[in-house]
């Protein structure tokens, strides 16, 4: 979903969601307010704000209405929140999100460890969460993000043509697009460029976000790859929070900051201010004191010279 | 220059010459000896071992011949050092190099910064190198690397037609091949496309190494966007050492450890075997005790059922 037509890409930020629910500390509900106001105000159109599950589970994420209530009053902005299930889509509706994203493993393996379910049950749960949806709620979209597409860190390869069956299956219970997910940070450029062109050709322009991981280095790399096969939503986190507890020191998901510096240097619209970008790491810093902080923009600076909105020939 | 026919791509390994000139400590000449060693072990058959320069301005490579005559050892290693004048190359070639790299900045002001010489005096230490290359060891090879390629932090943009003018020359004045160095760290896919695409026109297969940083986080994207543009050859640094000294904590040359498992991953031969790749850190810290060294993918490790050769579709 491109949610300004004079950009080229849509970045869709996760950090308040997918960062924040892989740290243990809880970021106050006033510091997430402030956060989620300066990805804003940074030029971020689309935030993934938090997951509707049950507090016991994610202590982190218990003040989930609350969040939304402050991001609905920011005009213009795409407001998501992740639904592992029927129970937490009700919640999200009920909230006023005007996105819900659903986690459906590719991994049979990782569908249990992770939800319980089997895929083909998680196919279910998207058919119950879209009727659910078509009855409350039918102006808002959803989106099945389909879960360990590149491999797993339980069960290793997962089969391509069952990251496209399932895909396939997503947008026959009903979901609007479908994107995929590196949740294990196993993916290369060459399987990006030759899944995403195999899930355009099944599901054309259902094909929804890249959701890949830093965790060894070819992050960007891969959102290169998938660019060029022709994706055009990217999800990311600011500091590269979160994802892969399992990997000490290693970043989970893309860096946004680093992504969009890729982008604008191309040449590539993506609606974003860098400078106000990395502004946007104080208030994360302050609701967060002392929790490792990633990317290598941040820290190296702009080049000298450099001018956002300018091609650099 | 291609050494295995059998391989892809040709991962050229600069750590022992541009990681350590970075590093403000000396290592001991025995512990580069096994570190080279343990290089050549993984299956690197490219590395720039040091360079020749007054030990007063570099005493980290006071040592470079005796570096070279042990890498000379090694059978089938293609024996690098970097020479900035005709002087330098006189002292390698002596020592016996396999290869010359000569640094040649792009940018007049880091010409005159790093060198003090102008980019039309550099040329001519081109051709003066060549001459005596061919008057006394007329099968070393001779390399220009064209450094701010992409970009200078002294004057910011390098017109991308004074980069290709530059690399003409240096071929015209006898080198046998011209690649193009990020230095900087400033490079973007695009500008990597656009610019090795000119090269090749300008110079045919003369064109050679992509030598890129990873100082925004880009360099992996970079070396895919040049591979995809027919570089075949990606200098690269173990630990990611070396490069930028201005960038606290940004890595600076692209990691080898993470380059040759993106390839690999990609189905693309390296001939480098990434688990004793990652071995050869070991000699790299016992040499420099407590240097930080960057890497993704020895952080993480290699994902579960990766089988290094076997394609993963």
């Amino acid at each position: 979903m491109q949610v300004n037509p004079d950009n080229d890409v849509l970045i869709s930020e996760v950090g308040p969601r997918d960062g924040l629910q892989s740290v243990s500390r809880i970021m106050a509900t006033a510091c997430k307010r402030r956060w989620i106001t300066a990805l804003y105000d940074a030029g971020l159109r689309e935030i993934e704000v938090c997951s509707f599950v049950p507090a016991k589970h994610l202590p982190q994420m218990a003040d989930a209405a609350e969040v939304v209530s402050h991001a609905l009053t920011l005009p213009g902005l795409t407001v998501m929140a992740l639904v592992p299930n029927a129970r937490g889509a009700e919640a999200a509706l009920a909230a006023g999100v005007h996105k819900l994203t659903i986690p459906v493993s590719a991994s049979a393996a990782h569908s249990l460890a992770n939800v319980r379910k089997t895929r083909e049950e998680m196919i279910e749960e998207v058919r119950r969460i879209v009727e659910l949806r078509n009855d409350t709620a039918p102006g808002v979209k959803v989106e099945a993000g389909i879960s360990t597409a590149f491999g797993c860190t339980l069960q290793g390869d997962v089969a391509e043509d069952e990251v496209i069956w399932l895909a396939a299956q997503c947008i026959a219970a009903g979901a609007d697009e479908t994107g995929l997910s590196d949740t294990t940070g196993y993916a290369n450029p060459a399987q990006v460029r030759r899944l995403f062109r195999r899930l355009r050709a099944e599901i054309g322009d259902k094909a929804g976000a890249a959701h890949l991981h830093n965790t060894r280095g070819l992050g960007l790399a891969n959102c290169l790859a998938a660019y060029e096969e022709g994706v055009r939503t990217f999800d990311s986190s600011l500091a590269g929070l979160g994802g892969c507890p399992h990997a000490p020191g290693a970043s989970g998901n893309v860096v946004t900051e680093d992504l969009v510096f890729m982008f604008e240097a191309m040449g590539l619209r993506t609606g974003v201010d860098i400078v106000k970008l990395l502004a946007a790491r104080e208030p994360l810093k302050t609701g967060l004191p002392g929790e490792p902080l990633y990317g290598m923009t941040p820290q190296a600076g702009l080049p000298r010279g450099f001018v956002q909105g300018a091609v650099h020939a």
